[in-house]
């Protein structure tokens, strides 16, 4: 198998670890941050300017690319990588998020789940193995297993259950898995706020040994304090040589609690969601730079950023594209946004060598704010 | 003045004719075609793209940017190319095309025009003078004379009317320019499909003198047989040492059309804006990438060129980026589409040169196809 993950050190002062992830595409540095590509792109960029960014690795949605253009349009393209001229590595997530997000009718089977496409309305069903073999089509360096992820707050009956069926699910997509040898199969940890069911869960996808393990079920709606709580208890139960990822989370805040717990690995669609809508993540906090008060700033959105925006725009500018509706402010937000998360996990892992993990965090907050909610993405 | 305008080569054929143009910012070889930046951003393109295109010059809205940032904002920001980070030539209109495209209402006086903003309804007055003011604020290289654009068709009486007020109209604007030094303001020459109101009309504005000459009122819904018929008598008519535009005109048919009677620059919205609606322009004619046919299509958009677009992707990838609504879908086909047009420039800049000229149109066509509308931009 190519997949290869080595622990390089540890945090003295908290659960942060530094790492290495290999793939067949690439050399990932942990903790990361991956951008979304949904639909085989990353919002408004190029490979070019993710490259540029510091991106390593990017993410896709299974659900997305299996409904449009289809997974076999792509795997007879060369797979995923080929398709939408990325290099580098590629994790897809199964397809299970979005079917209990997305979707307004479900049925959920022991075989599987049945339900309508979001826009069209069109009955779907997914199933372990569809979306291993899915996953198997796209060529990702990385897949996800097929899980049932519950809502916030779900009860301890309804959660019991689910785990129950999302490990055997776990058990169904790994016995589906025909690329084990270049594509790496990871478990998904459930449970809620359910401190018994997480460890239960956790305790049965080891023994399964997967390559990595994901912590889903958070970033759904509960407070702050339980998401770092369920983190706090349950990266210890994995493997310290199997890397951790967090899924769905992706700003600087969460993504210094995550890292603080042992989380190596984020997604987000925060940094090009809300560049589109004219937000920038700076290293002062957030601009909203439709607001007035930038239309005659001419300074870069952050003047400590060494990115292509903050090189060569100014504030007023880039708020005159957004409000004329210019897909250029879009483009530059998002190149900045991008950069700025990337750059902050360089400095995060900078940090852990230097063993000044918490100090960093420290300072981060003390420049960019403590006050970031976390329901605005 | 630092503009300068010189004739190299005249095809022994055909009115076509090679130059050069020189700015405070650029050396332009014509002919030319300028991509169109309305809101000081050709739409979805960064500086770095255009000039991979081998965009040398582009246009600008004054209408547009006077209403949104304002030409004061941009003058306090240190000019149109500092504002939007574009170090070559660019050129501005007058913003009357657009008092006459856009606003609902209007109403001409010999002072000016009065009418209201094309969204929000506010009340709004042009003159000569303020055309002038607003481009000086933006401080492009070339500016433009602020005129009536007559619809087509429009009555001789009226066009004559129009013509003379157009002529007053251009002598105030040439006394309130105050940056003759450094940026070149050029008459335009209107008068309808009426030969001899366009033959007075240049007649008076190349008494006075203006360093180019543009040609409007035409590629506003006459047919193609008239706006050739009006370029074959209105070119020679201008001192031969003067660069011509003509205003608005972009397809590849009606370029080489306007090359063969002495045109030496042409601006259009068309490789972008169609470019945003999934349209190709390639050697062989159009492609709606939107259609079936190109789904599993892994050939370039054009086997011929060399654009980022065509080195990278394929119909395919792109056909599902335009279906998806992805931005990436756009700013591929925007890059192809414009790299297309220069690309073209260059091809009849070196027939020319070869002279060749009609020989390389007849060969275009043949590849292209003669079924182009004129219509559909």
């Amino acid at each position: 198998m190519a997949f290869k993950f080595q622990l390089l050190k540890k945090d003295p002062k908290s659960m942060a670890r530094l790492g290495i992830i290999q793939t067949d595409h690439s050399t990932i540095e942990t903790p990361v941050f991956m951008p979304v590509g949904t639909q085989a792109t990353v919002k408004t960029l190029t490979k070019e300017e993710l490259e540029a960014a510091g991106a390593h690795i990017i993410l896709a949605n299974t659900y997305h690319l299996w409904n449009q253009p289809g997974h076999k349009l792509i795997e007879r393209a060369g797979g995923l990588h080929k398709f939408m001229n990325w290099d580098r590595s590629i994790l897809t997530d199964s397809g299970g998020f979005q079917v209990f997000s997305l979707a307004d009718f479900r049925n959920i089977k022991e075989e599987g789940v049945y339900f309508k496409h979001h826009k069209s309305g069109a009955p779907l069903f997914l199933s372990p193995e569809i979306a291993i073999e899915i996953q198997n089509s796209l060529g990702s360096d990385i897949m996800m297993s097929f899980d049932e992820c519950p809502p916030y707050p779900s009860s301890r009956e309804y959660m019991e259950k689910s785990v129950e069926r999302t490990i055997r699910w776990a058990k169904r997509g790994q016995n589906a898995h025909r690329n084990a040898d270049r594509q790496a199969l990871f478990g998904i940890v459930q449970g809620g706020e359910y401190q018994d069911i997480r460890e239960y869960c956790t305790k049965e996808l080891v023994a399964m040994d997967f390559p990595g393990y994901s912590i889903g079920g958070l970033s759904v709606g509960e407070p702050k304090e339980i998401q770092n709580k369920v983190l706090s208890y349950t990266t210890p139960l994995i493997p310290e040589n199997k890397p951790r990822y967090l899924m769905g989370v992706g700003s600087p805040g969460a993504i210094l609690d995550g890292v603080e717990r042992g989380i190596d690995m984020f997604d987000c669609v925060l940094p090009t969601r809300i560049a589109r809508h004219g937000t920038a993540i700076t290293s002062t906090g957030r601009l909203l730079l439709k607001n007035k008060e930038f239309e005659k700033d001419l300074s870069p959105v952050d003047h400590k950023c060494t990115c292509y925006t903050c090189t060569y725009y100014t504030r007023s500018y880039i708020r005159h594209l957004i409000k004329a509706g210019e897909i250029l402010g879009m483009r530059l937000l998002s190149i900045h946004n991008i950069h700025f998360l990337l750059q902050l996990m360089a400095d995060i892992r900078q940090a852990i060598k230097e063993k000044r993990f918490l100090e960093f965090k420290e300072a981060f907050y003390a420049s960019y704010g403590l006050n970031e909610s976390e329901s605005d993405f």
